[in-house]
């Protein structure tokens, strides 16, 4: 294991402890972090259910717990679960240059937009991810098909 | 004037008046309405400076307001100023498929995207909301640099 994936999995699981905390919360499982300048500066994790906030996936509510800042272009946002349209164009718009993925398998398709507005995105694979959202998925269809809008 | 043309000024003004209350208590001055079945469900605006809160853009302040909700595909979003790529990813991502703007001549470029995803775009070119914003970019270039992330 190189340096920078040592870095990325130390980065990354602050946004897992997000998405497990949400789990045991009954929310949707999805954490997030924001790294700067090789720091975590804010995490965050959906809270659709637990704000009644639609808005409030795991990017959403990580970038508004970091507040204002000038300094996006030097941070890297992890995040459990690929992106969705909204967290996508919220990456691109801020000028965030990096993401790192835990998986898009329980859902994805938004990292040609990002890579196509220049973001780099590098995706895990990481089976804890997959196993927190196939659990969430069976125990609540219903929440889950909310949250991605279905 | 013929009466959706009517309508839509009718609800629009819901968004302005959220846009001019955002100006009076030192925010940047762009609202949002978001009207279901003939109805405004709920209103919203920009509240970075109020809030410390970079992603509470008028629109997506707005569907916060709003709540949980599956009536998005039957709904139209009014907003002050062209949406960012934010708000366009996030208009895209709930399924609303109509969005009317105040105007695209302070800010815009995303009305490409909203079409290509099947969202109707219309501009209204309204010169109060011009006013707004030339106001607010000459009173405020750092904060109004800052909402849009450059």
């Amino acid at each position: 294991m190189n340096s920078d994936v040592g870095h990325d999995q130390r980065f990354f699981c602050a946004a897992l402890a997000e998405a497990e905390q949400g789990l045991a919360e009954g929310g949707v499982p999805i954490g997030a972090a924001l790294v700067v300048d090789g720091r975590v500066v804010a995490t965050g994790r959906n809270r659709r259910v637990q704000q009644g906030d639609p808005i409030a996936h795991g990017e959403m509510d990580c970038l508004r717990q970091a507040g204002r800042r000038r300094d996006y272009r030097r941070a890297t946002l992890y995040t459990t679960l690929s992106p969705c349209m909204m967290c996508a164009g919220t990456i691109a718009q801020f000028g965030i240059p990096r993401v790192v993925v835990g998986e898009n398998t329980s859902f994805g398709g938004n990292e040609a937009f990002l890579r196509s507005r220049g973001v780099e995105v590098l995706v895990l694979d990481d089976a804890r991810c997959q196993e927190l959202m196939r659990r969430f998925q069976e125990e609540h269809p219903d929440v889950w098909a909310e949250d991605i809008a279905e």
